[in-house]
């Protein structure tokens, strides 16, 4: 049951430590306390492990990437593994250049992550080694649609199978998948690409969603992707004629906010394939 | 009079150095900007000297933190020492790693602060060398209630003491205190926890208030710390049933923004101790 | 004619490459997003040449410079000159600092800029070599004003002619000149002053701006221009009486979000000099 999900973050109230980019640290700490959860963002190498082994659940983002985290990034991946604690990667724009890219392939090969979430064409760069890419957007030759969504959908297996990991794939239809399992989701409103940072902000929740119900993974992610999409449903429907895309972060968040159970259960929006 | 205090950040408009995180800097330069002052940010070695003697007061937080900010923060508060500008430490997540303890242990050494504010785990880890923290957050345990209220106030006196500083202890209940006096305050709302960055900005806007009330540092502070308050309260009254956290954060902003001398004189809500 | 512009950015829709600093970046994605482009901040010398060859355009902005990024904004700037890509500089608070001097005046040296854009105090800073300032604030004796303005168009075509690049002054009366002709502009609200970053925002749109209209940039500077003065003024008419600096921040860049060519054209309010 969804439901279930997230009133498991509300009552856990899991701290996660974020290793992600300055651009939108902000919306993803506000995010997370609007599920419930309790941020900290901290990326120096002298303390990072430390952080990890206080928190609940990792999420490492690689937008804005610097030399000075990279390694960061790597030893709190180590030490969540260590741990036992959840962790995510976001590779934010990893087909844009090469130091993402290696920088990603490092992170793959040392550290075991429950969940990799990113779009399509960004997954592709992942799972291939190149891939085509527009800045951090997705490759409009990439997205997915119900004519190719099958073959969308058996990538994300393989690729899940590959890594061991539970892949989410965002865009127009969000696939959540492991490798046997795949939920295809059609929560979401395209008005959300036009707020930067809605991705990082999916990635930052859904380490608080698996991290508050660690049995249940798969379904936890569901339960991120349907939130985030259905927010966005609902903030849509709260705008006014003046309104633009900065008042939308603004309601994307506070739907979040008030987002209840009951809600994500009746207004989820996904068939299984 | 706490409406002189605010009148004379309106009509002096000092300018703020400020060496934060890269989480809340964006608040922080907006709520600065609300309150009447002019923020600047500026971290990097070669130029935190100069820019702290063109402004006029110096806030130092530590949150995201890193090797490189604390060689400026060090550098940047010295400068502030010799040239008599007040300068506020915010000791974010200060029980969260070796790494912040060491720099904020280190600060205090080689720094006389003005005021020293965070919430009562960090200042009892700020304290007594060590503290329990959950990340940046207060640990349940140490939570001020009227129970233990009046040991709460002599801890603030005793470490004013030791620091020479003004103590400014914020949660359900704020204390400001100084060696001899304390003033304990009610204003504020719950729902300002789950605002990333209510702290940072009242750190901001309390060097602001020392700032431009030099003469008067004590009530200053409890200006400050009022002003939060009540405008944590009045953005709380406005918020409608789609509003969350995200349009609260701009509701406690705008409230800063419309604040005046009266309503902060006739909503403070104190007691001396 | 203004409205073209305009509509060629919604059309082209040109990537952005911004190194900029850490407290304005989510407004600036946002406001890029809201324009019609697209952004991408990165910073690190790893990867800016291969960001801004994947990119139409590139914003260098100086606030919150430090060591690390200045190689990269030379970097990036040499091969969008390389590449033929538009190159914005925004010189925030450049009369703060020897190091920001420093730096912009490398800057100026190596690469060469489409468009500088900043206020009064810092164009007369990089244009002397010296200047007053007010930390990131415009010097009260720089303003201009009706009785200076002839005086302040002489200057701008002046400091065109000697960088070969389109100059932005903006402040009470913006000034958008190359060496022959200067568009004095009336648009905008006194009230911008009090949001962080709007100039940070507007060189970030004038650069979009500038990619879409390659054969017509003086123009396209014009209307970025323009398109943030009556945001700014759009966005206040908009205002209830509880909203403050921060609501204010969120309506300009919805206002631009919503700004539609017909709009431009016919708000639009400057005079040729």
């Amino acid at each position: 049951m969804l439901k279930d999900i997230i009133d498991s973050v509300r009552e856990k109230s899991p701290l996660i430590h974020n290793i992600t980019n300055y651009v939108t640290a902000n919306d993803c700490a506000n995010i997370l306390l609007a599920c419930g959860a309790s941020p900290i963002m901290a990326d120096d190498l002298e303390e990072v492990e430390e952080i990890t082994a206080i928190c609940d659940g990792l999420n490492i983002n690689i937008g804005t990437l610097n030399c000075r985290t990279v390694e960061s990034m790597l030893m709190a991946g180590r030490k969540a593994n260590q741990l036992g604690h959840p962790v995510t990667l976001d590779p934010v724009g990893v087909g844009a250049s090469v130091f993402r890219r290696k920088t990603a392939f490092h992170l793959l090969e040392e550290i075991q992550f429950d969940v990799i979430r990113g779009n399509i064409s960004e997954m592709k760069t992942l799972a291939n080694g190149q891939g085509t890419t527009k800045g951090v957007d997705v490759d409009m030759a990439d997205v997915i649609t119900e004519e190719n969504l099958m073959q969308a959908v058996l990538f994300a297996k393989d690729f899940s199978k590959k890594c061991d990991a539970i892949i989410a794939i965002t865009g127009g239809i969000d696939i959540v998948a492991d490798s046997k399992k795949a939920y295809c989701i059609y929560n979401g409103h395209p008005m959300m690409s036009s707020v930067t940072g809605t991705g990082c902000q999916l990635s930052a929740i859904t380490t608080a969603y698996i991290t508050a119900n660690s049995k249940n993974k798969l379904e936890a992610v569901v339960a991120a992707v349907c939130s985030m999409g259905m927010c966005g449903e609902i903030a849509y429907e709260r705008l006014s004629s003046m309104d633009g895309n900065s008042s939308y972060r603004n309601y994307i968040i506070d739907a979040i906010y008030h987002l209840d159970g009951e809600t994500l259960q009746s207004r989820a929006n996904y068939r299984i394939l």
